[in-house]
Parts: structure tokens; sequence; C-alpha cells
């Protein structure tokens, strides 16, 4: 049988790594899909630049819609990225009858719901395994393996940087700045870390798995998201001795108001697995109600994990050319008619979780007291009070509080009080705590 | 569009459980699936039995055949367990053309080659992700989320008993016996627990994830298997002040020599992820050369997640009802053609690993030098060695080795020459030890 043909937008380090594995595992993919995987051409942005993998057989062109018009390809691999250039190729390959996979996160977060339409009326495919957590086949886990189950809640760590970061706090006392500088020298930060430390890019991969899991159109815009910029070393260790990690979490959750969708730093019990996923390493925590808690856990970037997820959907696409496209698995894991579209995201203010405190406090009898009195007035119970002793060449003391669980409009308010009180100096740091039980 | 119509063998705890799933997530299934999905017909051992589902709608009979023979089903989904009834019943539900949805990894470990064969000439789907581990789904991982990998080696803690028993003898001191009977009690070791503890269960799995993995036939007469009755809370707490763990693994290594099946006990670095799986749960690691290293958590047994697998399958079945045979997901992962009934299965006696050895020694002077000198001279480099405190009662000194790596057969020498010395009592402890990097 002919094998399939791919083109390729894209062959920096992952469309390099994706040539890589199909030649290098051309043999054991073609036993699997029963067809031989091809890359006859690849659009790059210079013809000068040197390549990391052969391109021998393979036409190289700058000129992409070339590629995306190709009468002999089948399949386009989108590696181009952003919201720009790739969303109309992409719509250009659909429209062109061609099968899509992409990595592209932000372009299936942000146009996933158009895309899949537009797949739709042209009877195509558009893979995204890539897109969320690189290699761990968490797509399709959630939308084929977990059919069966009514998806309650999701909480992952997905962006590697953020947890390098979070993990060379912990580990070696740092500085969020000077670990970050060390990311960027290490290639795993970008030069622009705002998607990674800011939370955009989680948000990005949360808006995707919360679609399959819960059957919702994609609602990036609705995501609440706050990064991890402003965690120091102490809170990093106060947690610690509390029994707690930070980790910066995706949460998904359905509730009775409405589907939570919030990206932000969260205390979770040391001794959960996803407490101990460590470095650059993804982990995507689901509790089904039929199947309880299952984890996945693997590499969430570099260029042969995610070319691992390229190459799975390729393989996928190749399986189901023949299947007539109504029986195909549907991109968001539901009928597309069948998405709910009416169900509503839970304003943030209407998030309940535990929270950590640190406040900067005067070493005065009465703060105490006025921090307590304050809480109470708005029913939030505490968990935990510890006063430590103030940092080296601080006088102010830091006290931390643990709270049970509250909605966040009740915190809001009361950190504004705790904030205006005289005792209390500059702002209090809150971070949510989850226990993922 | 009319519902998949499907016909249980067996409707006890599972089955009652796919029912009781089946109903409560019926529209988010048929949401994903596209179609309903009925259970029509359940072959019962006894009518007169309670269930733990409704079964209105449902026809209940004692005659299994009617069930396997009956027109109108689509889908048979076999829960009777064993070798005996459920491979006739299997065959004679594939032999009429049905789809069959099963859990049962004895039947797929020694008659899956022949069943699929039946299968493709029938044309015909057999699922059975519920036959290992669970509700986790690591044979869809395997078989199509790493499908652009060569997979290098799996490692699994996938007996939830002995990994239950294991973990209560490392966090309360207690004995094998002892733990055994409580997990009897609590049903979760059956009154027979030879295939749990024995390792037999373990390996089952291995050979079903070993075949998808590699692309090799089952082989489950070839897997060395060993069980944990052997292991004490001695061995446990000199493993945990070493740095390490004692889980019992099943491990699938290819090799230049061939492929290693085996299932043992297994000591591995306390900080591994795998390390922390605790109590009934279980994980398998797989080693694959694009993606690294990935890791699958959750429920190993249980009926709700056995049926959240069971039900999983169905939704898979129902999506490719209308495929081409030909174009379906090979049972195997591979195309049944391209399977290598070639490639060699390692003897244990050649397989290399790390040992933990523990020794009871006269507390006499020459006993390190003779013990040693037996290990030197087969090439046995000695990593680590602990004189420990004789037990309370003892007189004699457990002496405790870790060797670096050496050939099986080597070592099985060393340990007959350890054995023959007057200084050395009793029989040698002997576990492996594997770094799982």
């Amino acid at each position: 049988m002919e094998p399939v043909k791919v083109g390729l937008l894209g062959l920096r380090t992952v469309g390099g790594c994706t040539v890589n594995v199909l030649r290098r595992n051309g043999d054991e993919i073609q036993r699997r899909a029963g067809r031989g995987i091809e890359v006859v051409a690849a659009a790059v942005r210079d013809l000068q630049r040197p390549r990391i993998c052969p391109t021998d057989g393979m036409r190289l062109t700058e000129d992409a819609l070339a590629v995306v018009r190709d009468p002999e390809i089948d399949v386009v691999v989108e590696l181009v990225g952003g919201t720009g250039l790739a969303l109309d190729l992409v719509q250009q390959a659909i429209s062109s009858g061609k099968h899509v996979v992409t990595a592209n996160k932000a372009l299936i977060a942000e146009h996933g719901n158009e895309l899949f339409a537009l797949a739709r009326e042209h009877g195509v495919m558009v893979a995204f395994e890539a897109a969320v957590a690189g290699g761990i086949p968490i797509i399709k886990a959630i939308r084929e393996g977990l059919a069966g189950n009514s998806i309650e809640w999701i909480a992952g760590i997905i962006n590697g940087t953020g947890n390098f970061i979070l993990t060379e706090m912990r580990d070696q006392g740092r500085q969020f700045a000077d670990v970050l500088s060390e990311a960027q020298r290490l290639g795993y930060a970008e030069a622009d870390p705002t998607l990674d430390v800011g939370g955009g890019d989680a948000a990005h991969k949360l808006t995707i798995l919360a679609s399959i899991a819960f059957g919702i159109p994609l609602r990036f815009d609705q995501v609440y998201m706050e990064g991890i910029t402003h965690i120091t070393p102490q809170d990093v260790r106060h947690a610690e001795r509390l029994g707690y990690s930070i980790k910066h979490l995706g949460i998904a959750r359905r509730t009775d108001g409405g589907v939570q969708l919030r990206v932000h730093p969260t205390l979770i019990p040391a001794r959960r697995l996803l407490a101990n996923v460590d470095g650059v390493m993804n982990a995507v925590l689901v509790q089904g109600d039929a199947v309880g808690p299952t984890l996945y856990y693997g590499a969430g970037a570099g260029a042969e994990a995610t070319a691992s997820a390229v190459v799975a959907d390729l393989v996928d696409v190749v399986r189901t050319l023949t299947t007539d496209p109504e029986n195909r698995v549907p991109h968001l894991a539901f009928q597309a008619d069948a998405l709910h579209g009416d169900l509503a995201i839970l304003p943030m203010a209407e998030v309940e979780t535990a929270y950590y405190l640190r406040l900067q406090a005067d070493d005065c009898p009465g703060v105490m007291a006025e921090v307590t009195q304050i809480l109470g007035d708005r029913g939030i119970s505490i968990e935990a009070i510890q006063q430590q002793e103030p940092e080296p060449g601080e006088v102010r003391v830091p006290i931390i509080f643990l709270t049970q669980r509250v909605r966040e409009s009740s915190m809001d308010e009361a950190i504004a009080s705790i904030e205006a009180l005289g005792s209390i100096h500059g702002e209090v740091t809150r971070i949510r705590v989850e226990t993922l039980s």
C-alpha cells in the first residue's frame, strides 16, 4: 500500500525530530499503522538554515501555501506556532481537504471551535495530542480511555518551565528571578517568559483538557489565570513546614454552579504523587466518577517528546483515513452537536478553596486578634496559624494562616480589610490550597 | 440511531457496575459515542441471586450460549473469568460474528493468539483494556498514544493485592501472612491468593503489555515469575535504610539478546514515583525512545474502575463498528502479520540486574572475607555492605549486600557457594534491584 504523504509546516526542533522519529522508527510505525508515513514536503522560513534531520526525498520550500495546497499531500503537520500565520495555514489546509496534526495549544484553545467546525464541513481530522503535556497521551486518555466516566475534575502540572522554577526554589532555596534566568539559559524558558510564568500557556492547555473532559466548547477567554512571579522562597519553605508543596496547577472542576477553569499556584499535600512531580516534568490528575483518580506523567515539552505525540496523531489519522467521518472520534471527545455550549463557567469570585495567607505584621500583641476577627466576621475558619521568626534583617513578623474552604469573594473582602490594618505591612500573599482528594 | 446492543456474560460485581455506569453516565456516553449503548441480556449463574444493578429491560438467563448466539446482540462482554468456560463462550461469540469486550487477563494472556486469529477471520474486535491495571487506560496509551515510539522497557505495579501487602509491611512493620489475612478479610485478595502473591496475575498482565509494546505474540509460558511470599519486614526495613522501596514489579525489557519478561519483588530507589505508589493502586512506567519515561497511575482493581475500562472499550467498539476491519487498531497494536514471532525471550539465567542479598552469618571475623571472595571470583562488584544488629532473640548477624549489575547465572553460582559456607545459615535472600533510569 502507498505510504501516507505528509507535509510539514516548520522544520526546526519539533519538525526535525518528527522526521527523525518517523525514519528511526519507520519500520515499527508501519507495523503498527499498516501503512508507511512519509514526509514528502516541508515549508521552512529559511532554506539556507542547517537542519537536525535528513531531508532527502523531501521538497523544501519557503512557500507554506504550496505545501498546504499540494494535491499529493494527505496530512499537514502544523508546527509554526502562534495564532497568526498558523491559523491561516490550518484553515487553508482544511479547506483543501487535508487532515491536520498540530502541536499548537494557542491555536486550538483560541480558535479550535471554528477550526473543528470547518474540519467537519470538509470531513477531515484535526489532531492535537502534542498541544497538551508534550508526549503524555493525555488527550487520548481522557477522550477515549475514560469515555465511560463522568469526569469530575482535572488538576495538572502542565507547564514544565514553571514547575522547573518552583522545584529549584524549593530544593535550592533560590529566588524566582534567579531560577528564571537559568531556565532561559538552559532553553527551558522562552526569551519572553510571560506565557510560561504568567499562566497563559497552562491556560491554553487547561482550556483544551476541560473541553474534552466535560463536553463543552473551548472557552479560553474565561480561564482565570495567575502566574508564579509573586511566589517567594519563603512561601515555598513555609508550605513545606506545613506539609505542602507549591505547584502551579491548571484546575478544571465541574460544580453545581458551573465549571471552574483556573490556573494558579497551589499548595497541595506533600505526600500526593503530583507534589513529587519535579523539574520540567508534567503530570495530569483526572478524577472520574467510575475510575476514581488516575494520573498521567511524562515529559511535557522537548522536541522528541512532542514529536512522539505528533507521530501518534499521524498513526491515528492513518488508521481512520477510510472511516466514515461521522464515526471518527470527535475532535473534542463529544459529538459536535452534543457539546454543552450553555454550561456556565463559574466566575473566580464564586470559586471555593482553602487558602494559605502570609502577612507581614508588626510584632505587637493585638495584631493576631484583629486579623482573626476579620476572618471570623467573614465566616472564614482557620485551620492553622504559624507565626515565624522574622526574616534576617526584617523587624516584621511573617504570620501564616491556613484557612478552611471559603468563597473567593469573601477572601477578597477579608484580605482588603487585613491590608487596611495599621499593623499589617504590604500586600497579603494569598495562595490557594487544594487537597486533591 | 438505534442503540448498540450488548450482552453480558456475568452480572456480579464488575457486570453490575458496568450496567450501573452505562445507566448513570448514559447521556454522556451517548454524547461521546454518538450512539446509545444498551445491555439487553445478561447470562448469570443463578437467576435468584440479588443484583447490585437494575435489570429492567434486560433479559436474564442462566444459558450463556443463548446470549452469545443471540442475533440481536452486537457486542458480548465476557466477565466469567478463567480460561475454561470463558474461552468456549468467547470463541462462540466471535464465531457468531459478535465483537467481544473482556476483562479476563488469563484468557488473553494464555489464549489471545488464537482468539485474535479467530476474530480476524470473522472481522470482529476483541477489546481487553480492563484486563490490565483495571481502570488505567494503559493498553490504549501504549498501543496508540505511544505509537511513534520504539518501546524500550516497561515496569509496572500491576497487582494491587501484592502492593497493598508490601505497603502495609513497610508502613506497619507487619508480617506477610498477617497482612495477607487482612487483605482477604477486606476482599482485596482472593480466598486462594496464589495468583496474586505468587505472581501469576502480574505475569498475565505483563504478557499482554509486552506484546503490545514490542509487537510480539503473547508468550505467557515464558514469563519468569516470583512472588512476594518470602519478603520479610526486615527486608523491607533494610531496603528503606538503603534508600529503596520493595515493589512487586512486572518488567519487560527489549535487549540485544532478546526480550526479558519477568515478575519479581524489586528494590527501586525510594525517590521514584513508582516507589510512592501505595496500597491497592497500580502504576505502569513505560520508557519510549522518543517520549522518554511516562507513567500511568490509578486503581488497578475494583468493580467500578474495571467497569470504566469495559465501557471505554464498548465506546471504542461502537466508534469502529462501521470501520473496515483492516483499518481498525490491531488487537496487539501491531498488524497481525507484522508481529515478530521469532524474537527470542531471554532466559532468566541470562538477565542482568543488580541484587540485594541478605545473609544470616555467624558473628565471627572471617565471614565477610569468605563471602566477598566468592562474589569477587564471579566478577560481582559490591555497591554497599551493611552489617546489621542481630534481630531480637537472634545470635546471628544479618549482612546485607547491594551488588552491581551481573548476570543471573553468575549470581546463582555465587549464592550456591555462599550457602555452602559453614558460617552462613539458611538460604540467602536475593531480591533484584532496578534503578528504572
